[in-house]
């Protein structure tokens, strides 16, 4: 299911293609986040336009609302939210983090993954009450932030879930740790994982057995935060598991990413594809291809976008800023997007001074097209062999 | 600029085309609304999609933001916002009714131009504690409902910021009032808004002569509240003077609505285009095509749409109501608009109980798509000789 084309010579780079019954996904690739069956703020074709190739949902979401036997019976993800690419579900494994370590601490600043972002947490908790999550070794027990109702994830109801709402790439129930937990504490957890990874991947054999969703290919999640030990065994360990690719997870402190990749994907097997869970900045993501990653996703584009910060070459820039209110230029000139191609950055400012949300999508737009065509860059460069004269030019100019 | 194709034998209505140099709108027709040089929640290509042929602007928000010059610099409205198409604005005088005798008094039930809403004059109102509109034979002096900063209207102001908007299409300034309004009132109202009918005329063929936006066709607004006598007298006058087309305003009490069209249409001149300002219901758009009306506007498609109430043949539905969560069938069968071709209801539901936006589009766009149809319908009907067939049957099912 996955091939590669071209390797870097002197790092773990590649290019290649990662295919799906829903078709193929050329690497280095970015999946756009529609964690509740929509890329918020844009219409499947505006996604399509921005040129991704891949969406990934949240099963978290998605189970609380409208529920994984609605999406089923609609045919699937594709069908249900119109979306006719591949698609991916991340496991519900990071609600375990942000209801549970991580809850009312707000420490997923750090982490990009469209958990329920704190304030959300937080208003749940001042509306319903709710309580912390739960972690056992059976799974984790969770209150709804919609109405406080209670739920309990095990590694096998997640990829039940996931197998239901039908996505061609789904992951392993893992358990999310903060980047400040002890070392004993991120031991405890990933041992946790390892033992989920395996309970899933069971799970997942069966379902693939029994279900008409049998295309689904599992991805196991590697952890163990910050400390390279702990990081190059659930490497060895789930590497060694029969999955067809692998997430690499865990809230990265920023410094640590790239290091923290690096150990891992020396170790996992090279012919399999890999996905780092939660990253999109435009930095991070070049480090990321250069140490082995193929997939990645974030909320980013759309999140700042609907902030009104846009990404260009030079940085990132805000568009209520005051020099923009007269600016009949694009927001980046030479930027290929349906915004840039049709819409002065004047007019994208006065969308969001009159909060129109129009401004949201054609901002989302601009920055889930940056993304696109910032893999797109990278895969060139490392299937022409410039890889490193592209890195240099990139880091030189964004601030 | 206007043809009529076909005429009704029985009533006053008829089927044509207005040219304009942006197109020609084939009417019957719907104008959509993009109050701020946006349809709210759709894209330029969304609203084409949906069937528009044509975009309705408003003067007083687009000259507080972005402001009349920036439009103008952009090369006009239709290059600013990327609409290819028809364009007009309102000349702004709705806003004296409701920043003036309207003020606080939540009198906009009725009407359904795109005034700032009772909402965002209370809120400016309370944050800003901005006055009451004031009304001078001169014009209108009123307050930013953005930053309070005091403003003054006159109808040679409006014309102005109209030709510099660039719309194929404007009004004149008028005054817009209450269907509460002593008859005294009414006529003084009205008086004043024949003498600025003049002044926005005068106005408007010194700008044709000395301006880039020399295509503008300027339609005068027939007001008189709901007594026969003034209604045909400001028919008389506005139906007299060179206008264009014509705009038919003031607030109707729902019932007096066709009734009153009828009065005027039956003394304007027939050769020359007439829009009813501010009417959206199915019902009323039937009647008003009836009584001699060849263009509406309306903010009703996309403004229910994002509450989540949809048009459908047999009424109005709330796509929360419990029965649509788990409905795998479009928002109504047989229909061609993007959302019915491509969602199901529960889809729908779902984005609304996520609050996600693409809810609001999903629905707008189905809105609109359903109001542009009927006009089709209804025009096809007159050409076929088949419109008291047509509108039967509509009013038969429609509840």
């Amino acid at each position: 299911m996955f091939k590669i084309e071209k390797k870097l010579k002197d790092s773990l780079g590649r290019a290649g293609i990662l295919s799906t019954p829903h078709g193929d996904i050329l690497t280095p690739a970015f999946a756009a986040v529609g964690t509740k069956a929509t890329v918020k703020s844009l219409s499947s074709e505006q996604v399509k336009e921005a040129g991704s190739q891949v969406v990934l949902a949240n099963t978290y979401h998605l189970y609380l609302e409208p529920g994984e036997k609605i999406i089923k019976k609609a045919g699937g993800l594709h069908k249900f939210m119109n979306w006719s690419g591949p698609t991916m579900t991340d496991s519900g494994g990071f609600q375990a983090f942000s209801l549970g370590v991580a809850f009312g601490n707000n420490l997923n600043k750090f982490i990009a993954s469209d958990a329920p972002t704190p304030t959300e947490i937080e208003e749940a908790y001042d509306e319903r009450k709710i309580k912390k999550a739960k972690i056992t070794e059976d799974g984790v027990e969770f209150q709804s932030i919609i109405d406080g109702s209670k739920h309990f994830f095990t590694p096998e109801k997640s990829i039940q879930i996931q197998n239901d709402i039908g996505a061609d790439i789904i992951f392993a129930f893992d358990e999310c740790t903060s980047p400040h937990a002890s070392k004993e504490y991120l031991r405890e957890a990933m041992e946790r994982t390892h033992r989920w990874a395996k309970r899933s991947l069971d799970e997942h054999i069966k379902l693939q057995n029994s279900s008409s969703a049998h295309f689904q290919q599992l991805f196991g999640i590697v952890q163990g935060g910050r400390h390279k030990d702990l990081r190059r065994e659930s490497a060895q360990t789930i590497g060694s598991m029969d999955f067809a690719g692998f997430g690499i997870g865990g809230s990265f402190v920023k410094e640590d990413m790239a290091t923290a990749v690096k150990w891992v994907n020396e170790i996992l097997p090279e012919e399999k594809p890999r996905h780092l869970l939660g990253v999109g900045e435009p930095i991070d993501l070049i480090l990321g291809v250069e140490n082995g990653c193929d997939t990645f996703d974030c909320v980013s584009p759309t999140r700042i976008g609907r902030n009104g910060t846009l990404f260009t070459h030079t940085g990132k820039i805000h568009i209520l800023n005051a020099k923009y209110r007269d600016l009949l230029e694009p927001i980046e000139k030479g930027c290929g997007c349906h915004t840039c191609q049709n819409f002065s950055v004047a007019y994208v400012a006065h969308l969001f001074r009159s909060k129109e949300m129009l401004g949201c999508t054609l901002a989302s737009i601009h920055n889930v097209y940056f993304l696109n065509s910032l893999m797109l860059k990278i895969r060139a460069s490392i299937l022409n062999d410039t890889f490193s004269e592209f890195k240099e030019e990139f880091l030189k100019n964004y601030k």
